[in-house]
């Protein structure tokens, strides 16, 4: 990895190669440039490097009972990876600093499968990490894309339509259910198990004229409220239009987090073509509103004006 | 942060954007970039990416009464930046994931000011972050820079010379003194609680011929068995040539990790102007041994061999 022998006060010094090694064995050629301090890459000629980071922790984003360690790989490199989707970026390469309890260091193969499943899913090569002994498992996992003119969350202008990928509601109606200890609906707790990051689709919107995104990680109606208050507008959200799961109303789909759909805004005179969109990807894109001058969020239903929902559960 | 709300799940939404607007507010025009779900950056023309993360966690790194939380999240942030030393990059960015329990929430601002201070140190902007709850305090940080020639650890060859900067033993003997709760020799503490990473050394070593280089985390004899297994060589070190700080035998110095210095290959016949790196940078370079066909570091004084000591200690 990127620091090798990486986690080097973390593990007694079999422990630590043996842990590497697992890693590698798992990933094989998807981990590329391993062995040195530091990774090295080219961002392709013309684009810009676009970075973020992200961490999921037991006990905070997951309950261990809820997700199989593969799941729990492969959900927080899709949450990481899902900034880059909001960015219209390609993925170049991703970084994992595991926080391993000695209780879970028979699931490092399959935590290490999930994370690698996932970034062959989004062709993102492996390219560093970093492996300590730590009291709760953490998967801190850093992208990187790259982007000839990367998305925004402050570009939204009045005049501006908007729009979201998916339908909403079912990891927050998966989250419910688990959390009154009820068995939640297969295919809610699919949407919460196993999100797959919108790059492909990011980067269609993108060719197609998209003014603004940002992804929804905390819920439709607080992820607009950051979108409208970056961009200094105000988004009327019309909840009638709201896509939802199965089951879920539209007051709980637009509070439902980790759904890690787009959020986009168009120009009124060039909308997408939601046809070819779902042709293409098999996922709905369905305008729920519009931009105005003004500040913060309204939800209109048939007119009127509702409250804004709280923000999604919280596990703490 | 990259993904504002930073830590979206993990903090009650009051709590989360305090410690946002609390970093913010330390670190000022050090953070650019901050706000959408990613940070946009260039990689500076025919150079390339050179990227690492690293973590630092309570109890595996370093206990809480040896450093004060201003020293924790400087000597992080100079951990992190040593990778790009060992590969002489140029810092373009870093990325703090902060794992944050509430018994630390008080020192926060220390914690970032910590991390500021070494960013701005370096030259480095704080482009990029994610708080979370935890359970113990971690600050994994991923480092981000460019080089036109990346050094790397695999490129030691028979026929070159060994070298290394500054005086080595500090931080190992601070960290067996605090072991055994003793008061440790103050500049031996400076060593272990503010490390500074060789950064500028490092390009100044690459500008004049450097072939090989790794950065001694782990003990300069464990670091130079790393660089010889990543090249396919042996290394020869004479420990008397090892230079000490004050009151440490070349035993101990070699085994003391966390040093942060270099270590580096020269062709014999270009060897550096030892003189005139100490003059610009006041931290000694000396040749410490050679690099020769086979595998392994063989440790000799006065001709004999001796036995490679064990890795540092582990504080788990």
């Amino acid at each position: 990895m990127s620091d090798l022998p990486f986690g080097h006060l973390a593990l007694a010094e079999g422990e630590e190669f043996d842990a590497i090694r697992a890693l590698l064995a798992v990933w094989g050629a998807r981990a590329t440039g391993i062995g040195d301090d530091a990774a090295v890459m080219d961002v392709p000629a013309h684009e810009r490097l676009v970075v973020s980071t992200d961490a999921s922790l037991e006990g905070v984003h997951f309950r261990r009972e809820w997700l199989s360690p593969r799941q729990i790989g492969a959900r927080a490199t899709a949450a990481a990876l899902s900034d880059l989707a909001a960015m219209a970026a390609t993925p170049i390469g991703l970084l994992l600093a595991l926080g391993l309890p000695d209780s879970w260091r028979a699931e490092l193969a399959e935590l290490a499968h999930g994370v690698g499943e996932m970034a062959a899913w989004a062709c993102c090569p492996i390219v560093g990490g970093n492996v300590t002994r730590a009291s709760e498992l953490s998967l801190t996992i850093t992208v990187l894309g790259s982007a000839a003119q990367p998305l925004s969350r402050d570009a939204a202008r009045a005049g501006q339509a908007l729009y979201v990928t998916g339908r909403l509601g079912g990891p927050g109606a998966a989250l419910a259910a688990m959390l009154r200890h009820a068995v939640p609906d297969a295919a809610h707790l699919a949407r919460f198990a196993q999100p797959r990051p919108r790059l492909d689709e990011a980067r269609w919107l993108a060719a197609r004229g998209a003014r603004a995104a940002i992804d929804v990680s905390d819920g439709l109606a607080a992820d607009a409220a950051h979108l409208a208050s970056a961009s200094g507008v105000a988004l009327e959200v019309e909840l009638a239009w709201i896509p939802c799961a199965s089951g879920v109303d539209a007051e709980r789909a637009i509070a439902s987090g980790e759904e890690y759909e787009l959020l986009v805004t168009f120009d009124e005179g060039s909308p997408p073509d939601v046809g070819a969109f779902e042709a293409e990807f098999s996922v709905p894109l369905t305008r729920i509103g519009r931009v105005v001058r003004g500040a913060g969020v309204t939800l209109a239903r048939a007119g009127g004006r509702v409250d804004p929902p709280r923000g999604h559960d919280h596990l703490s």
